[in-house]
């Protein structure tokens, strides 16, 4: 794997439950772990569906369609529940995809939510995604790759913490728009 | 002056004067030419006074405040004709100020635009910022700095391109946010 790989890493702007309805979606355009090609942006719906249709209508019409080796995002939903099926993701982009949480998540609690919201699809999409494997400090979902790419990917990219540079800025930019300044990392 | 000097890069996010009455304004917050430590964002209304008053809002409020060496601006202006008052944000912010421009700007032609618009105050803001400098492939204006650290510190950021990469990165942002995704440097 080149050191170069071209990777899009994606995550949602912070929001407020009382004051937005949908929030931003950044996707940032890397080569390797240290050089912003692009960045690009679309919306998802608070606690809605149209995450993924909306990440895949981004993802086919950038310029860098063709270039991109895998998508990365920041855990499994934006916008709160907008729960996106990586399956599909993963099927519709032809690209490998991979989710990133940095503590595994407690599905008890997630799934009780979801339960009690009537939004029972979205657990099928979660357990669907796979169970989440230890990766150095953080664990990943995936689809369309194999786990020692997926190993691989995550060296080359995390060069400035233990998240992968792709999503560490998604996230920063996200934080930036959302509340007005990026707090960290996490 | 060090390597991991921080600059605050700004630029403005794309739009549409059709459509939009205001935009995003762009912090991004480097070590140097490489790392990027942080994301912020205020806002700036088209063709209005208040950005300068926003970015000093911006600033002071910032996590960051203490630790910003330069602000570094794309242009003397966002949101089309909303000036920044570059002897103003120096003053108000303790923080030297660099205006970076790709091109010579064409005075005449923006002082005649400003006329119509009666805008003649913004007139005397663009002439208080000073005669653009060539450095290297650039031009640059600036308030509380010396030619020379001006000079050293385009030298440290421009790592990837002939614009600093503080100023690069959140023009990229600025793109993707108004246009859905970022076009190139320029």
């Amino acid at each position: 794997m080149k050191k170069e790989i071209r990777i899009l890493g994606i995550d949602d702007s912070s929001f407020n439950r009382f004051r937005d309805k949908k929030v931003f979606v950044i996707g940032a355009f890397f080569r390797g772990g240290d050089w912003i090609d692009g960045i690009m942006t679309t919306t998802a719906r608070i606690d809605g569906n149209d995450a993924a249709g909306n990440i895949i209508k981004m993802v086919k019409k950038s310029k860098f369609r063709t270039q991109i080796q895998a998508i990365l995002l920041d855990g499994i939903a934006v916008a709160g529940f907008n729960v996106i099926d990586i399956e599909e993701l993963n099927k519709k982009t032809k690209m490998p995809v991979i989710v990133v949480v940095r503590r595994y998540p407690d599905f008890r609690r997630i799934f009780s939510v979801l339960e009690k919201l009537k939004m029972k699809k979205k657990i099928e999409i979660i357990r669907r995604a796979g169970e989440p494997v230890k990766i150095g400090k953080i664990y990943a979902q995936f689809k369309g790759i194999k786990e020692q790419d997926v190993r691989e990917i995550l060296k080359i990219t995390c060069t400035r913490s233990f998240i992968p540079e792709p999503i560490r800025v998604a996230h920063l930019i996200g934080q930036g728009i959302g509340l007005g300044e990026s707090k960290g990392n996490a």
